[in-house]
């Protein structure tokens, strides 16, 4: 019989009770709060973003309750979750203020991973929660601020990584001020799990309602594409090869880019110069979820993944022409508690699209599907101790 | 022996002698104007963008000469050339200006192409050049203004289609204002040639000078993206369902969205029940150039063009698993004069790349490769006279 196959989700996400309550006790955006339906039922409403159509989305204790979250794990199925504080994170407290409640949601999310359940495989045990520390990433942060808390995270056992916005500490994540945080980083072995929030400028979607569809749709990928193209441009992966970047929803748009990308660095002498390689060699430095919600989305994602080796400079290896290289840097994921279902007792369709696109990608092994379900996970957090 | 296949550009741009002198006379931007190099040679500089990096690009004859066009199209073994204004085309007039010079550029260009080379097939003669014509899309123009000119081009015999930008009268494509443009374009069966100008705003970029790798790589995209997104939310594709729009640069992002898309609009009934299908199926309403320089890239895009007819309402017919049906709607394009060469005597990279790029497509037959090449470009634009 063969060992269990662990199915893990990287891209889950929580507001810990000292940040929803940070959220409640606010007057701006981002805040929460307590509103009565007209049926007279009293409600949570979550405003995450300027200008938030319908007055903001309806939260529940999913979004902060650990049992809500291991019951959403056990009814579809997952083992494991690395979970993330979900945006705008810290970006919009003063430094001494994001200092210090970094340092505390760090610790929090350390003992919410260490005091959840165990699994235990024939081989080795493992917890049911792990979790992407938060970095106070925000204007006047000192850089011994930041890299205190990379110290910090890296002491804590159950968290593995760290979540980020695009912004950096103002100036985006291509700013070289960065430089000893990305170099701590890399030498922590941190997976940094980089995620959008503001979209692009809202000029673009026009007057029409569509409701969030267009910077959830549209927007939210463009930020990470645009985050992750400067990182590239910027030598980030030159300087810092071992860099561990894990890209939310697939990467954006950057795999659809990556050969006009290079196209366009190739026409800028200028710009190619500064570069080791041609663009589509990095994108095989990034890892990415599998919230893609399609099977050739996530075949095609592969597929730049596995050729980016190829595009080294001075390569001679040819183009791999099998999706599994690719399939090793992608893994499964929710975005859960967002996109919940229309009706309480359904199963949600984030989830059951994401694995069924799983299932169906042509040209993925039995094996490939495994890892990105789980295995690379686990290989990529070091999750089996 | 078999028929010679045809090489059909259809994303190709020129600036008219008449449109080239506008620029010349104008002292905002757009404008082109002649510098004198630190040699001491004059050379025309192009700003088609507010805050254009380091002074705009040189530009030379392959923008408004007819001979260069096809001297390149002879370099490079293309048959045929369905040419089209390059942007920022009338955006920036007045509608009087406009209205006029959409006018005589239609006319102009019907008498650029009527009195180019022909080519003669086994079976037919055929013009090396054809052409999309110009709407005066501007602020104030009268819907009349814009249905006189559709009719002009329809009249026109070798203009095919009509190329615009992505503002429309000012509020965008989803303008309902837009729909008596709409049906008479669907009625006169004219291809509409849909291009960026604008991209995001330009603050997503940060400061870092990456010349114009942003605004080009990701920008362009992204704004097409959006553009043919709030197309779909808009419900034009239920109203004018044999609209036939052809998408610049491989439909930019909106093949890598489209399962997101069709996600998060799944998940706001609202914006759910004004849509007759799934968002992928009207993935299927579009063409798509092969302007991507990379055969991953162009066989993605073929797997969500094929996919499209299963995501019809109702549809019962299972998802495509070849590429042929998706390839039908895709077309060669080499975005000629932009992306020129760093020496004089290269083949263009942005030919070769995207010839190469579309024999390199696994799972696409020499049939579907020809149909990409040219013969797709035939049938769309009846180009067999």
């Amino acid at each position: 019989m063969s060992a269990h196959k662990f199915l893990v989700d990287i891209h889950t996400h929580v507001y810990l009770p000292r940040y929803a309550n940070l959220l409640r006790s606010r007057s701006s955006v981002p805040l929460m709060r307590t509103t009565t339906t007209p049926a007279g039922v009293s409600e949570d409403r979550l405003l995450i973003l300027d200008h938030e159509p319908s007055g903001g989305r309806p939260v529940g204790p999913q979004y902060w309750d650990r049992e809500e979250k291991l019951k959403f794990m056990d009814k579809h199925g997952i083992d494991v979750s690395v979970v993330s504080t979900a945006n705008p994170w810290l970006d919009f407290l003063p430094a001494s203020e994001a200092h210090t409640l970094a340092s505390e949601l760090n610790n929090d999310l350390e003992a919410y991973c260490a005091t959840s359940p165990s699994l235990t495989s024939n081989q080795y045990e493992i917890k049911r929660l792990y979790g992407f520390g938060l970095l106070p990433l925000v204007p006047k942060i000192t850089t011994s601020a930041l890299l205190e808390i990379v110290q910090q995270i890296s002491t804590l056992p159950h968290l593995r990584g760290l979540i980020m916005g695009t912004r950096g500490i103002g100036n985006g994540l291509d700013d070289e001020a960065l430089d000893p945080v990305w170099a701590a980083i890399e030498k922590a072995g941190l997976v940094v799990f980089l995620h959008p929030h503001y979209g692009v400028d809202g000029k673009a979607w026009g007057d029409k309602d569509y409701g969030h569809v267009l910077p959830l749709a549209l927007g939210f990928p463009f930020e990470t594409t645009t985050a992750a193209t400067r990182l590239i441009l910027s030598g980030v992966f030159d300087r810092f090869p071992s860099l561990r970047i894990l890209l939310a929803h697939s990467g954006g748009t950057l795999p659809a880019l990556s050969s006009r990308l290079a196209s366009c660095i190739d026409h800028d002498p200028v710009v190619a110069s500064k570069l080791k390689h041609d663009a589509r060699y990095y994108l095989g430095k990034f890892y990415l979820d599998a919230v893609a919600y399609g099977p050739e989305e996530l075949g095609f994602a592969s597929d730049v993944l596995s050729r980016a080796n190829a595009y080294a400079s001075g390569a001679t290896e040819p183009r791999v022409a099998n999706r599994t290289v690719g399939s090793q840097r992608m893994l499964f994921g929710t975005d859960h508690p967002f996109f919940p279902p229309l009706s309480a007792t359904e199963k949600w369709k984030s989830v059951t699209e994401n694995l069924e696109a799983i299932d169906n990608v042509q040209g993925w092994t039995e094996e490939d599907k495994a890892g990105v379900r789980g295995d690379n996970a686990l290989r990529l957090f070091n999750l089996k101790e």
